[in-house]
């Protein structure tokens, strides 16, 4: 589709020099997802891999499980008003053995307690909804391994290097091996991204794998680790406190600041390995 | 309440050497915010200046427009199982004037165009639910005066420092002068933060004014600063395609690449002077 970056005339001023030139700008376009024809969430993603985004986020806020689960995705046919299809309405027909989850998918995720919403009931719903266990993985990853896998991804990240405008994730195995990178304006879509390509391949829950994050671990993108069954998250930046605790209940390696030789290890240390 | 940032024991691994110690995280927890009682969204954000966050989140959206639309904002009673309030849920009460929105107050955004989701209209959405018109505004601001900015939102970012993990905005007069900043553990809590506390003191529509974030320019943001009638948007890094568009169509200076004395400077040039 082509459709994941454009260019945009802006002025350019350095010191006293002013230059009108065009600049390559990520695109962002919101994405409709549809469960059975019912519209459950819109995210603003970039255009590109949304077969692999709808699944993903299916899987990752617990609504399947497996890969057949989904019978079928398919943009809708509804057409703008010139007539063209805008390709941003996705609907997903679910087997007819998969339940059709609450409408609103991620408020339900949060108000399963009796105290409205806290962190502790954030824990809680990962662990009800979750179908794997990444604390039973007894998968090992060498430091040396780790460090040189930002490198790895920043080599892959194509559209970064013309826009500074997106986020990266990529799936390596625990040899260091890259097994899959995308990329997208909001983090939480390049994860799901991943992991909806992990889904089509049948490799869900994705034992013996490293999840790479370019930007902070935030408890989101912890809860989509676990609920894929990845043993070890690692973020080029920061975790947040629920980050941390989700990791901590849910037995997941959680390792951030990873630059250079350098990282801290906040959980399940010994996964990682000298 | 104290609870920005905590601390969790790490392994902090450097070439051979391990060494156990406590970190500095910032916190994270939901917050859930009530309309008459109703849920009405739940996002995931650093405590601290809650109040504001709700009035800010509500301007944005288009459910108020002014400070009077609100009559009280309380932390519900409601407490975990161990007996305590989590001040996790604000009960917002509306004037009586004040017509409640659709319960989904974000979906409903995207979903007022027969053609499903698409950027445009996205932007006619922003269009039709804003009360101000940033383009009307005839304010300039030199150069000089905005290459000052991000040093100013930094040395205010006291938690940044100490966590790594925290977005930042600030609302500056077209002088340079810092009128606000806020942190938060998403970009745009910290702006809804910001234009909250414009909101309490009675300064929306923010004519006269630069909003400055730390990170990227997406479309989310952008529509914030539309909303609050503010006339510049800087953004310390990159814009998306449809930043731009909204932009463009809302009269707003946007300008990004912030760095030094370089900037780039999408729509509405004629607002920064030499």
């Amino acid at each position: 589709m082509g459709r994941v970056t454009t260019r945009r005339r802006a002025h350019h001023l350095t010191g006293e020099d002013t230059v009108a030139r065009p600049e390559t700008l990520v695109v962002e376009e919101p994405l409709e997802i549809r469960l059975n024809g019912t519209p459950i969430t819109v995210t603003m993603r970039t255009p590109g891999s949304d077969v692999e985004l709808a699944q993903g986020f299916l899987l990752t806020e617990g609504v399947i499980g497996h890969r057949d689960d989904v019978l079928t995705v398919r943009y809708c046919r509804g057409a703008d008003e010139d007539g063209a299809n805008t390709y941003n309405v996705l609907d997903v027909t679910l087997a007819p053995t998969v339940p059709m989850p609450n409408v609103d998918v991620r408020r339900n995720f949060y108000t399963t307690s009796s105290c409205g919403v806290c962190g502790k009931a954030s824990l809680e719903a990962v662990q009800l909804s979750s179908r794997h266990c990444p604390g039973d993985d007894p998968s090992t990853v060498p430091a040396g391994t780790l460090s040189a896998m930002p490198d790895k991804l920043r080599r892959a990240q194509k559209v970064f290097a013309s826009t500074g405008g997106l986020h990266g994730a990529a799936l390596f195995t625990t040899d260091g091996t890259l097994l899959v990178v995308r990329e997208d304006i909001g983090r939480h879509n390049a994860v799901d991204k991943v992991i909806g390509w992990a889904t089509e391949q049948d490799r869900v829950p994705l034992t013996g794998t490293v999840l790479l994050v370019s930007g902070r671990a935030s408890f989101e993108l912890t809860q989509k680790a676990v609920m894929a069954g990845i043993p070890v998250l690692a973020a080029v930046s920061a975790p947040s406190s629920l980050a941390v605790d989700l990791a901590s209940q849910s037995g997941l390696t959680l390792v951030a600041f990873l630059r250079g030789d350098s990282m801290n290890v906040y959980t399940r240390p010994d996964r990682v390995t000298r």
